[in-house]
């Protein structure tokens, strides 16, 4: 008889993380609600933004409740179907949790995937999926860089982040990106074609500043920020005149309680600057479009989409701090089955 | 003979502006430079920006250096000219100095007004000036409020604060405004014909987000800021999503060497808000038009601007720190002769 094995949030974490703030336990497999399905995942994302689900504070989604399993995207089989829109047996992809089997209700973020044209169901968790469309609309909707511009990206190496830079290639930026240590700022520039790779690690604000500044001769006209914190305070100094910055993400502020922000807001105002807050389920109505454009680069040998896949619901944990170790190279998903 | 006295610079303020940074010298009356001329400056404007202007930082604008004096937006008279576009007599208003005569050279800022069709030159400081200017582009252009939006503007009774409000009602909106004390808050009802009004004083954070709250019960579309520091913090808990925050100003922090900044850009991504970064400069080209729509306002009593002006340039140092201890009521401007 097939278990449930569920990824539980059991206390809210201060700070990192920690082990004995999740907890695995084994229940049995649901049965569909009426118009329900079960889906037996397969892949789940790890997302920095799952971090800030744990919090109890307000945000765009409502906290994980304590006790529940910890909310992810997945993608997988339907196992049981009392919906006559899905087959058992039909892939698709939503936003269930880190378990076994999920209960959805069709609407909403449940959606039918085709996995014979990708070569891994994954792809709908990273190219093709929430971080691919979010490079793009980011980008090509949100910052709307113009040939010749400079684009700067922070968490340059991470999943968004290595997808921006390319989509920056493509549409005529000169790319440059911030990544932490010399292996990933190798990639940025041998694997995704950046024109320039900064390595933020153990540099002071005004060495950041500097190495951004040399980087970028004419100034920075966009950037796509993933990280926030010393390397945000950073790029705001050498930001050009109408210079657009894109919030994505804010990962060196997800585990410390004390925010550092920022605190040269003057720099915004002097520079005429713009900060555009930033989530994808805006588009959510183009998703179609954007990952049809995906995956067209993809097929075209334009885009690169690494995945860094970590296997077994037993280790959730260690996989999911890899986010904040820096030690993920590509889209961290989660083999479940 | 006359004398031209110069309120210098003399060293660099660290926080607040002590009476020892300033120094109050006597000099013979310049001669016009070829192709400029010498303005006899009447009124001068006095303005939070000068304050930044006074710190050794990047800006928009090069920092008065030590030993000049406090630059300064002035109306006044031509006095003498090597160009034949300035007739000796003509009523001018341009980039000068805290000075009773400044050598200008026509271009760049200096242009001529009539004085006839207003109340008093001063007027070209305040709502014909760049604080009104900046208010009406600032929420015009930047904003774009649609009527039946919520605006919310902090330095509410201020000049800048006052003319946005009042323009925010012309154009339909329900207008909250932010002040310091019970008899600001007054004013802003009464005068200026806000819709509400919140005094931040005391208040701590909690208190101060749910004042706010409760005053705009649909969440906040559009913030004209013009403090930043606390007030900021708060009000980005109110912003309804979407919303627009035109950065102006940030008094708050003008005299901190440690910024707050923003330590809660979270709310700004989560809400999907943009922050724009406004310097009126940008609109230079519109000056005219916006200078008659402003003129138009004022004529059909739809628009009050209030002055507080104080007398002499050997009170220049207790005028201008009126602007932080929130003694002015309307546009601050020194009547230098």
């Amino acid at each position: 008889m097939a278990e449930n094995r569920r990824f539980l949030l059991a206390r809210r974490p201060e700070g990192e993380p920690v082990p004995e703030d999740f907890m695995l336990v084994t229940e049995p497999v649901p049965a569909p609600p009426p118009g329900g399905i079960v889906v037996r995942n397969h892949y789940a994302s790890l997302d920095p933004a799952q971090r800030g689900w744990m919090d109890d504070t307000e945000s765009y989604m409502p906290p994980i409740p304590l006790g529940d399993p910890v909310r992810a995207t997945t993608v997988g089989v339907v196992h049981a179907s009392d919906n006559p829109d899905f087959a058992v047996g039909q892939w698709v992809m939503g936003l269930n949790a880190l378990e076994d089997y999920s209960v959805a209700m069709p609407g909403g973020f449940t959606m039918p995937i085709d996995v014979e044209a990708v070569a891994s169901p994954s792809n709908f968790l990273s190219a093709l999926g929430a971080v691919g469309l979010t490079a793009y609309f980011g980008l090509t909707e949100v910052a709307k860089p113009r040939p010749g511009e400079t684009l700067l990206v922070s968490g340059a190496a991470g999943a968004v982040g290595s997808a921006v830079g390319q989509i920056g290639r493509i549409m005529g930026c000169r790319v440059v990106g911030i990544a932490g240590g010399a292996e990933k700022c190798r990639r940025l520039i041998d694997d995704y074609g950046f024109d320039a790779a900064i390595d933020y690690k153990g540099k002071d604000h005004a060495s950041l500043v500097s190495e951004i500044a040399a980087a970028a001769p004419d100034g920075v006209n966009v950037v796509f920020e993933n990280v926030g914190g010393p390397v945000l305070e950073a790029e705001v100094f050498t930001l050009a005149h109408h210079a657009r910055i894109v919030l994505c993400g804010l990962i060196a502020e997800y585990n410390t309680p004390e925010k550092l922000g920022l605190r040269n807001l003057w720099q915004i105002l002097a520079r005429r600057a713009t900060i555009h807050g930033f989530l994808i389920a805006d588009y959510a109505h183009r998703f179609a479009e954007g990952g049809a454009q995906m995956a067209q680069w993809l097929a075209e040998g334009k885009l690169r989409a690494d995945e860094d896949v970590q296997e077994g619901l037993e280790n959730a944990y260690p996989a999911f701090m890899r986010l904040f170790s820096g030690a993920n190279t590509g889209k961290l998903v989660l083999k479940i089955a």
